[in-house]
C-alpha cells in the first residue's frame, strides 16, 4: 500500500478522536463516505483510508462488508476472577448478549483436544461451536468440548443459552478452578468467516480449562474474540 | 495489497510448519528470500508475501528490517498468579533477558496518571521508559511510573536491573495487590519506535497498578508487548 502522509494522517486520527471525546460521535455512528472525509480533510482517499486503518487497529472504528465505518462500542470488560459467564456478564453491563449455535455434535476427539482433556487416544468428545454478540454485534467465536461422560443427552437443550446455567441446572456440576491461557493472535479461518472479518485479523484467544467442584476436568473452551471487544481485567492479590 | 492464490497461500503456510514441526526451521532460522521461495513454491511473489504475512499474524514467523524474515521464537509464558519480574522470568525459562533504559525523570504528571496513581492535580511522577529483549531480540517496551514520595533518589540507581528487586533491597518495599488490564492493540508510536517494529502493529498492552505490602499505591506500568511474544497464563481458583 502506498503511504498516505504522515502528519495529515494524524490530524484525521486527531480530529475524529476529539469528536468521540465530546459525544459528537457516539458508539455505532456510521462515518462519512472515505471520499466525503477526504473532501473534509482536503487530502487523498489514501491518507484517509491510512488514518481510518491506524484508528481500526487501535480499535476506535470499525468497517462493515460494505457499509462503511463505524465508531467502535467499548470494549467488554472480561473479569477473569469473577464466576461469570457471557450472558451475564454483557447484560450486567447494560448490554444484549445473543448466541446463535453454529454446530454441535458427538465427534472423534483431536490430538491437541485429548491432551487438553486428558482423554485417551480415540476418544469421543462433544463439540459445540458457537457465535456471540453484544448489542447485535458479532463480536466472539467460541468452541467447546465436553468430556461426554458427564454431559448425557446435553446435545438434545437448547444450546444458545448459557451452557454455565445449563451445567448447574440439569446435571449439577458448578465450576471450580480455571485454569486461562491467552494469546493475541491473528484469527483463524473459521473463527474469521464466522465474525465476518477477514482472515488473519488479529484477535485474542482465551483458552480455558474447567475442572468441577469436584475438581474433575470437565470440559475446555477456545474463545476467538475480535481484538476491539475485549478487555481482561485480573486482580491479584497479596499471597 | 493484491491478493495471492488462496490455495497457494495456504499450501506455503503448511509447508512451513510442518518444516517446522520436523525441527528442520528452528527458532530464530532465516528463511530463504521472497525471490527463492517463490521459485521453490513455482508461484510469485505476491503469494508468498500474503503467506508470510498471515504465518506473521499468527506469530510464526517475523521480519527484521531490511534483514528478511525469521522463525519465531517461543513466547514467553506469563503467569500473572506468579510473584515474578521480567529477568526472573526470562531467566527460569532458559532464556536471556536484557533491559535497555530510555529515559528516566521527574515530571509532571498527565491526567490519566494522577487517575491510575490516585495523585492530585499538578502532581510529580518519576517516569521510566525502558526497552526489554529476551535473547537479545526486542518484545517488550515498558513505561513504569512511580509516586516519587516511595522513593527517593531512586534515580541515582542502575536502572538497567530489576525494579522489583530495587524497591526490597533499598526501599524495604514488595509489591502486595496487583491488578492487570490486558489489551489486545496497536502499538502506538513511542512503543513500535522502540521495537523497530511499523506503528499500528499487533500488540498487548499489559497495564498493571500495583500496591505495596502496606496496601499503599505505589506504582503502575503500562508494558507493550510484541504479539508473537508473549503467552499470559492465569489460573483461578475455585472460591
Amino acid at each position: 500500500m502506498r503511504e498516505g502522509a504522515p502528519k495529515a494522517v494524524t490530524a484525521i486520527g486527531l480530529a475524529l478522536q476529539e469528536q468521540i471525546e465530546h459525544g459528537l460521535l457516539t458508539c455505532g455512528s456510521q462515518l462519512p463516505a472515505e471520499r466525503k472525509l477526504s473532501e473534509l480533510f482536503a487530502t487523498t482517499r489514501i491518507t484517509v483510508r491510512e488514518a481510518l486503518l491506524q484508528l481500526e487497529a487501535q480499535g476506535v472504528v470499525y468497517r462493515e462488508e460494505r457499509r462503511g465505518w463505524f465508531i467502535s462500542p467499548p470494549r467488554l470488560a472480561y473479569n477473569l476472577m469473577q464466576r461469570s459467564h457471557f450472558h451475564a456478564m454483557v447484560s450486567a453491563q447494560g448490554r444484549v448478549p445473543t448466541t446463535e449455535v453454529i454446530s454441535a455434535r458427538l465427534q472423534p476427539a483431536s490430538a491437541a483436544v485429548c491432551a487438553r482433556l486428558q482423554l485417551p487416544a480415540f476418544s469421543s468428545v462433544i463439540q459445540i461451536c458457537r457465535a456471540r454478540r453484544i448489542d447485535g454485534r458479532l463480536v466472539l467465536y467460541v468452541e467447546h468440548y465436553l468430556n461426554p461422560q458427564y454431559f448425557p443427552q446435553i446435545l438434545d437443550f437448547d444450546l444458545t443459552q448459557s451452557i454455565t446455567e445449563l451445567y448447574a441446572r440439569h446435571y449439577d456440576l458448578h465450576y471450580g478452578r480455571v485454569r486461562f491461557e491467552i494469546v493475541p493472535t491473528a484469527l483463524p479461518a473459521e473463527a474469521a468467516a464466522t465474525l465476518k472479518v477477514s482472515t488473519g485479523s488479529p484477535g485474542l484467544r482465551i483458552e480455558r480449562i474447567n475442572y468441577d467442584q469436584h475438581e474433575r476436568l470437565i470440559d475446555c473452551d477456545i474463545e476467538y474474540w475480535r481484538h476491539d471487544a475485549i478487555h481482561v481485567g485480573v486482580d491479584v492479590l497479596e499471597r
